[in-house]
């Protein structure tokens, strides 16, 4: 099976690492719009070849997006323009509803498959690709009943040799979900970092005192601006529906401890203590 | 070295391994409020014996007080009182004015030494106390002035055997800093559990779609409410700043994802991007 990779940062790089040691791919092609990258990759072995654009796309088997989901939405069509007959290509965006619009119409949408791994890291580029990213974790596919069945057979064969679990779901609802459970994670911890960073710009000993905790929820925040700006302008309804309810469950927050309510505190955070049920223990 | 550790949670449990394992001291006298907790710390051989407050106290040289900060108000007294007048007490208290305040006009003030280590984990109990939680991390000492020069100089040795790093520090200036650092993480933490429960409450992939940035940004939820309700109680005024801050910043940052302003969203996310420089790697 011949692979081209649309992009090799972090997450095209680490799948053609695990793609490539489990067989299910024996050559890749590479693109990257950034020829640093695209030359990073090379040299680190992560594909065989960089080509421009159509030709890495016309000589695959399989074609994974990994590009920011802006970039998805101009990328893909002309993607899905150059792609052989018995071709399929499947994106990784983290947003679906917008990406899914804007090639519904296209001639070629059967042999498109709408993914979104649930794994990643705060690094980026080629040299931030790793094994075992997706060992386990869970994908998202997007209105499948819009891709044909022969696509959906060889994007679930990948996704098997990944180990991943495979969860169905709207777009829509993708999106709403993803907008709580990582777009508002995201969102807190970047305007965190910015409220300590100004908060104490003439504390000398800042890292010295920064310990665990402070640096589990500044972790997000190092992620990279170029992939997050269109996450958040592609997601900003629902972002801003996330940002909305909880800063009013911070306000209800803040008015316990002005009042030193400790009954009522000791409830909250007794109720947020749940999260022991359902979260994994914290990735580095 | 005779040791008596008031409180056998995470923190006393911890430190009570260590000081034995390095030989700092040879017996262990604990004192639990919970009976529960005292008999499973001897069970576990965190301590030698279990002995009420009084007589833990008058027979060890260091007495370590690792009790939640509203009961450090009330016992630390209390363990002055019984105190040999060559023995040292420290308390290990995530807030300091207020137990500063408590005891400084106690006759035995001098025997005394206000420290908080910046080393925990979410867990609590005696069973989750660890070996070298606090190796390599740092602690700061509070109002040093008031404390002996020979009270000073057991505290440090005793930081010392743990390898960490001393910061000198006013009680008031501690609270400040503490309260962006660590409490803001903590009331941030809480609330976003429980915006996320209530939003996706019938949502039965929740478990499934929460990756590793919803783990980092949920870990600090798991905390104990028994040591925390306490710690917002006492630090609520600095606490209440550090929010509102926060919130400021929070709302600049939606009125922002609202706008879809690409520019200022990336400098936003860029300048958060500087926390690589200050923080340390997200520990489990």
């Amino acid at each position: 099976m011949k692979l081209a990779v649309i992009g090799l940062g972090l997450i095209g790089g680490s799948l053609a690492k695990d793609l490539r040691d489990r067989k299910f791919t024996s050559f890749i092609t590479g693109f990257d719009a950034n020829s640093n990258n695209a030359t990073e990759a090379l040299n680190l072995g992560i594909v065989d070849e960089i080509k421009p654009l159509a030709e890495a796309v016309s000589n695959a088997d399989v074609i994974l997006v990994t590009i920011p989901v802006n970039a998805i939405d101009k990328v893909l069509p002309l993607v899905l323009e150059h792609v052989n007959p018995t071709s399929v290509v499947i994106d990784f965006g983290s947003t679906k509803e917008s990406i899914c619009n804007t090639v519904r119409k296209h001639p070629n949408r059967k042999q498109y498959v709408a993914a979104h791994p649930i794994a990643g890291t705060e690094n980026s580029g080629p040299s931030a690709a790793i094994n075992q990213l997706f060992d386990g974790k869970t994908c998202i596919i997007c209105e499948k009943e819009l891709s044909s069945e022969e696509a959906i057979t060889t994007a679930e064969k990948l996704f098997q040799t990944l180990t991943m679990n495979l969860i169905y779901m709207d777009a829509k609802e993708h999106d709403i979900h993803l907008a709580f459970i990582s777009h508002l994670p995201h969102a807190i911890s970047f305007a965190m970092v910015n409220t300590v960073l100004e908060a104490e710009r003439d504390f000398k000993n800042l890292f010295n005192i920064a310990g665990s905790g402070f640096a589990s929820l500044t972790r997000l925040a190092k992620s990279s601006p170029d992939m997050w700006t269109p996450i958040f302008r592609q997601n900003s309804e629902n972002v801003i529906n996330a940002i909305n309810a909880y800063i009013s469950e911070l306000e209800l927050f803040k008015q316990l401890v002005k009042k030193k309510d400790s009954t009522l505190l000791h409830q909250m955070m007794e109720r947020s203590n749940e999260v022991k049920k359902i979260s994994p223990p914290a990735k580095k």
